[in-house]
């Protein structure tokens, strides 16, 4: 008879090899579930309870102010091009460990949104301190009820991504995308900025996200696997991205960072020729993040091209169907077409399933890279 | 009779080999002629007649906006610290390329300050225009007198640096950096957030520099062509500090990358645990920048120590008979003592020429390095 090997562990891994790989599986209903009983799908409005600001409150603000780490920082950053371009209210986007020691200029008219998947990062949890004595408010995001940084915040929007055991996030990150969105959304009507029909643009975009995650991991974990073999030997990578996806370019290098112990580095686009360029050669992998209908499309194009004209290998990320990406990149990973806002979120998917098949590749412990604690409660 | 070898290039180099070591060692020459007759040695008062705003102007700014790329990009981010700690005026920095395709939010009561050696980065000159369509002031910080960004600006400090061959900026950079401390004496003392007694001390400061750049060069470079020897076949670096010498790492690492082609990253030394110590081996030396009078410097000991005891090479910078720091790293890089506005120009200079001798040593073209062009004029 055939013997089989069984244990409490694989079963709460759900038949996946790795935690990291069922929970990147797990994204499309950790994202309905940060959205689901907040977005009125009819009208694109937001109901979020928890956050007791009064609308006065809200429209008195003058200021945004990001707190997080690691992953949750490129959250935050993803942030700051929603915040700025819906809600025309100026955000700083700041790491926990350089924020907690500097001179920073807030008061009671700002804003704080600490983001924390375990809601007990030291150094985000000492910034929010510092922040609530010179009176901000305070919303924070988090995945774990009851944490610590959830009870000194004025409220927070829970992710509701479920349990996150892998070292490196994965649903934690793209339910906080989801949770800037809904309070982008809220905020927005409270403050005017976005119109009944914008709202609804970006609500029905987002409402569609579970269902397009879920086909376009089907589609491309065959294809991402397979290219993990041709890059499995790699010592370095360049990720590149501009605008909204530009903290995503930062994302994708650090999950290949963190779990494949490839040293990859994340840029914005633009300023490739300012350095990076002059590293480009047949054993530096380009990925690149292009959706056709975004605004600074041409301009990735030609960093592509450039890239190219240097020998570069590139990767390219872009839309389904799209025949000049094609023509300038040998190969190319194709996304459904999807509005800006919830661009980042799609675009994560095949970043983190690169850095997982690669680190497979590699034979690391994906779930339990060297040297990474899951959260960060020290400084 | 013995060949001699003697060529215009040779000429202007001075003696030098490349240019950019001559560069290098202009640099106490350089920051001297950008303070010269703009700084009174006895008052700490600062005058700079090219900028033409009003007193009441500059009362009335509400928050600044740096935009520039590459190697001046790290000047505005020191820019950041020493503005909000010595001004308290809110700065953000940007990057042309990305400032000029965000929904950005300025107006008639932000001063924009573009950053720029040649005053012609396409960027950069970009953002500029955007930003002066909304109505925001402009002082422009140039080393090309005449150049299009300084006629674009309500006036210029110029950096007087002389003309810059390398292609990896060195003089330029630490020209910046004496310009911006410059214009934060002179706001500090108009907008009455600096005493007299502060704007002195700085003033001292400032006016040592050139000094212990000379001392510290003539003193270092031998040692660092030694250590050259024992990383020129490296192909990782890590670059790491805090505060206001994080944007200092990221200048170190960038010379790298640019000259010897090494892919060296910079990191807030905070954010190593979430992230990138899962890369620390013996294959990725690191280089931090600890000075024993910067508030941060405990918890730079504690990332040195976090990084030995993974087996990590570090190559520390800090100063002179910090024996803490002997203890915790085999090779300290030893500098005077220096205030910490002054600092970042100081810890600039053994990361210059580590990169400068880790590429001679690489047999790299110094001066052209491969896909790079001094002035970024196209976009």
């Amino acid at each position: 008879p055939v013997e089989i090997k069984w244990d409490a562990a694989m079963a709460e891994k759900a038949g996946f090899k790795h935690f990291m790989l069922k929970e990147i599986y797990e994204q499309p209903q950790a994202i309905l579930n940060t959205f689901r009983g907040r977005l009125d799908p009819e009208t694109g409005r937001v109901e979020i309870p928890e956050i007791i600001l009064t609308p006065e409150e809200i429209k008195s603000l003058n200021k945004i102010c990001i707190l997080a780490c690691g992953t949750s920082y490129h959250a935050g950053l993803v942030g700051k091009y929603l915040f700025e371009r819906l809600v025309r209210l100026p955000v700083e986007v700041e790491l926990g460990s350089e924020f907690r020691y500097r001179d920073f200029l807030i008061d009671e008219k700002t804003l704080v949104i600490p983001i924390s998947q375990s809601g007990e990062t030291a150094d985000t949890l000492a910034s929010l301190r510092r922040a609530r004595e010179v009176g901000a408010k305070a919303i924070a995001i988090c995945n774990v009820l009851g944490s610590t940084i959830t009870r000194e915040s004025d409220g927070t929007i829970y992710t509701h991504a479920g349990p996150e055991i892998g070292v490196a996030s994965t649903k934690a990150f793209t339910s906080q995308l989801t949770a800037l969105l809904l309070l982008v959304l809220y905020f927005g009507e409270i403050r005017a900025t976005l119109s009944e029909k914008e709202r609804k643009r970006i609500a029905k975009a987002l409402l569609k996200v579970p269902y397009q995650l879920e086909k376009l991991i089907e589609k491309l974990h065959p294809d991402i696997k397979e290219l993990s073999y041709q890059y499995q030997k790699k010592r370095h990578f360049l990720y590149l991205g501009r605008n909204i996806l530009f903290p995503i370019a930062l994302e994708g290098a650090l999950k290949l960072k963190e779990i494949s112990y490839i040293h990859a580095e994340g840029y914005a686009a633009g300023e490739m020729k300012h350095g990076p360029i002059a590293l480009i050669d047949e054993e530096m992998p380009v990925v690149a993040l292009a959706p056709q209908n975004h605004h600074v499309y041409e301009k990735m194009i030609s960093n592509i091209e450039e890239v190219r004209s240097r020998k570069g290998d590139i990767i390219a990320l872009g839309t389904e169907g799209d025949e000049t990406l094609k023509r300038v990149s040998p190969q190319v990973l194709e996304l459904p077409s999807c509005e800006w806002e919830v661009s980042p979120i799609l675009y994560t998917i095949p970043l983190q399933l690169l850095a997982y098949e690669v680190a497979v590749r590699r034979g690391c412990d994906v779930d339990q890279p060297r040297n990474l604690a899951k959260s960060v409660t020290v400084e």
